[in-house]
């Protein structure tokens, strides 16, 4: 039997695990509404922060934010679609524009939907139709250029199999829009965004992702490129965490986004998009926790530290919380990464071995307890959340604040190392079909069941994508990336057809 | 004619001196989707101050973001239809979750709305019900409680006459949502953020609105009391700025929030919800305003101060540019409000005068103009947005740096205190009915008109809803509050009924 916080552990059943992770950090949870989440305070922390630390990110690199209705027309969408085919169409239509209470024979009332509108709505799974119709008013000339703007928003998508955080029918997310004067700049765009994106993920969220670009089958619809950064978590398998696309001029052209060019010409904008979501949040649970629960990054995580008060005796209960409250307040007055460090005092009147253990299904970097004894010595035990629950360690209080911006560092920058590890100890170079095809095993399904197999298989490739989709029917493996450097590039035949091939590209199982 | 930047002038049309206003500071415009806006760059600049501004405070009160599905099952309504009467049912409902595209003879594409939804859901109007139904889940004892939650979310409603910021079908908000043991502590709970409400929009805002009650007809349906605070604007209209109510057990019941009490029997929680939105922005817009463009004050600006280049000659422009960023460099180190002060370089290719019309318009606190003279004095050229367009005040540079953040202090309450005497003014205390008519006058229309009439009127009130209600009919005019303070507390005979009053009350028109 597991001695482990959580159960099933994750080599029993790792999606399992992860629900049980999610319910037991208290993140989020399903609503009656089918695929709609519930974000609870813990989880809507972790997005808070994501949001403030790309925010910053994002105006750095000159843009700015702005607001785009929810509901799409659905002319905007058929314009669309006779510029670049397979956009998703589960998504939800509104139709009517009031509700009718009609009071039943046993007193309860029952609404009627009435108010039909003569052409219907759809609530946005993504805003480059409407955000490219705002684009076309406001731009007349290459003066008006570039338009760099980011919306922070909810879309939604009707998903059939929804999973907390990962897949959800409502998600929230950001979307960078932005239109160009020529295709080098609206390229050099999508580039940029795409280092902001993996920059993040592995400096604040210690997730070492893989950037790359997309083969022409898994691009974006409508777009001439897709750049990607690729997590692998714990199951081995891939998780896309943000995309930047050059989008060419295919929505300019459905958006008729034109502009009076310097040679007095009329030409298309060249734009694109980019965006990362709440899913970062699921991709962050599966790369870092463990048996016990979620650990989170010090830099992104709602509470850096927290203060568990031990209060064997009712009569140093006062003195206890006063010195926990002391050294919070404290604490509060160091910088950690531009701002006070978040501290929290947990007072809740209940056992400290449940306490303490609910700290650690949170994951917070650090606990500190402070009992007594530890008054009088001038002590804290300090716990630190990258390591066994039961190891502590008891410092002088004055040297654990001094140093307790350095142990943070320390922690995240283990996390970051322990998924490297992860990552490159499940990475493989593969030279042939057989090899690859013993890498991946043959179970087709890859969620439903806790099996782990494979994980990154680099392979020199110069497939079609017919090679790709019959790839993806036997072993449920895709292209998840095209990566980006020199150490990829490397000559060889092509693991499939033995057609020369001069790069390296990862296939994987992936959510 | 006139010489003001915008046209029509507040005297001449103040309804339409708003759309221009809106149009000219280029903060929002609307969308081909009916009654939604698109919030641009420089107005959600706005509504993002705002909400950091706020939801600081909302921590400071204990309180925590979370999130909740945008789509409410009709279900939900329907239970809370019992329980309380009077909901808005115009409202975007869902109906179908797939689109089909189908090709048409001419080569277009179709989008045809299938896969019907065995139950409806509509889009939140507010978030009663379905956060209802979460704490309904969460909440098992006492010692659950209180639950403190507050959502930041887009919200949307049928409006059938949209105006900008205003009143717009789909707006941004953020809703408090808390649950309590006691009466009494959520009594206390929506005092305590009706005054964060108002502390925000004095001293942040610059809006000196008039804290109270709502009157029963005025209430949120299914409230057991509403409080207000209530902004007179220029036209002399009052606008609802904020809401917090005290919802007893109503919600409670509807939505099953029940615990287990200290003395082991189950109750159902008394709650409370409060709320801001964009609306804010448009009453911003209207108190401060005047017949140059948007007046914005500092603490809430998106730019504090903008440097305008003056570049006469091509050969000093590296110089003069130079000077301007190192000043904005200098500026930038300067905290004000607890952040660096908000400084924007404009380096536009474009005539100095349309330059400084462009910020004028925009309302941006300071302006500061550096030339190659002002460089070898070492002074600046500095015009407050407070002051006339033309007037501006050459400073030593050092004098500049050291006194930047008194001017905008100065500004900020030169705002307040010209709309407090504009609010004082206007506010009369009326004893009759005959006074009270002349003070209104008998147009009927509140909006489409620029008619500018009447103001607060404080009257002593013991009349009835239905008292209430034919006022409104014949003069336009409710009761925006019953206002909290001593100074309220004045014996009297009721204007209309004659009957005894302990308290004055303030009727107005309204947006």
């Amino acid at each position: 039997m597991s001695t482990a916080a959580i159960s099933p552990t994750r080599a029993e059943d790792f999606p399992e695990w992860y629900q049980q992770v999610v319910r037991a950090a208290d993140l989020a949870e399903n609503s009656e509404v089918r695929g709609c989440m519930v974000i609870k305070p813990w989880g809507y922390g972790l997005w808070e922060n994501m949001q403030k630390q790309l925010d910053i990110k994002f105006k750095a690199t000159g843009h700015q934010n702005a607001y785009f209705p929810l509901l799409i027309p659905l002319s905007y969408l058929e314009k669309e679609a006779q510029h670049a085919e397979g956009f998703a169409t589960e998504c939800a239509v509104v139709t009517h524009h009031r509700l009718e209470a009609v009071k039943q024979a046993d007193g309860t009332v029952k609404m009627i939907p009435t108010g039909e509108l003569a052409e219907p709505f759809v609530i946005r799974p993504t805003s480059e139709t409407i955000i490219g119709a705002a684009f076309a008013r406001w731009v007349e000339s290459y003066r008006d250029l570039p338009l760099l703007i980011n919306q922070w928003a909810n879309v939604m998508r009707w998903e059939m199999r929804p999973r907390l955080f990962l897949r959800t029918a409502e998600f929230l997310w950001q979307e960078g829009h932005t239109a160009h004067e020529t295709a080098e700049e609206a390229i050099a765009e999508a580039a940029l965004m795409h280092d902001v994106y993996e920059d993040f993920m592995r400096n604040h969220l210690a997730i070492p992702v893989i950037p790359g670009e997309k083969s022409e089958r898994e691009r974006f619809p409508g777009a001439l490129n897709t750049l990607t950064v690729e997590a692998m978590v714990q199951d081995r398998k891939a998780i896309q965490a943000g995309t930047s696309h050059f989008l060419g001029q295919n929505f300019s052209k459905a958006a008729n986004i034109e502009f009076l060019g310097r040679d007095n010409q009329r030409h298309f904008a060249w734009t694109t998009s980019w965006g990362v979501s709440t899913r970062m949040i699921g991709t962050l649970i599966m790369t870092h926790g463990d048996d016990d629960g979620v650990i989170l990054p010090p830099r992104i995580s709602p509470t850096q530290i927290v203060i568990l008060p031990v209060t064997p005796k009712p009569d140093s209960r006062e003195a206890v919380i006063d010195a926990c409250d002391a050294l919070a307040k404290t604490l509060r007055t160091i910088q950690y990464m531009g701002e006070p460090l978040r501290v929290h005092v947990d007072k809740r009147d209940m056992a400290g071995g449940a306490k303490n253990w609910d700290w650690i299904k949170k994951g917070v970097p650090l606990r500190v307890e402070i009992g007594p004894r530890d008054i009088t010595n001038r002590s804290v035990a300090v716990a630190r959340r990258d390591k066994g629950p039961k190891e502590k360690e008891f410092i002088g209080k004055e040297e654990f604040i001094r140093r307790a911006d350095d142990i943070l560092d320390e922690i995240q920058s283990v996390l970051l190392q322990r998924a490297t590890a992860l990552r490159d100890s499940n990475t493989k170079k593969i030279d042939n079909e057989a090899d690859f095809r013993a890498f991946f095993g043959t179970s087709g399904d890859n969620e439903s069941k806790g099996e782990i197999s494979g994980g990154f298989a680099l392979v020199n490739w110069a497939g079609t994508s017919e090679d790709e989709e019959r790839l993806q029917k036997e072993l449920k493996v895709t292209i998840r990336c095209i990566p980006k450097g020199d150490q990829y590039a490397e000559e060889g035949a092509c693991f499939l057809t033995g057609k020369p091939s001069h790069r390296r590209v990862i296939f994987a199982k992936s959510y």
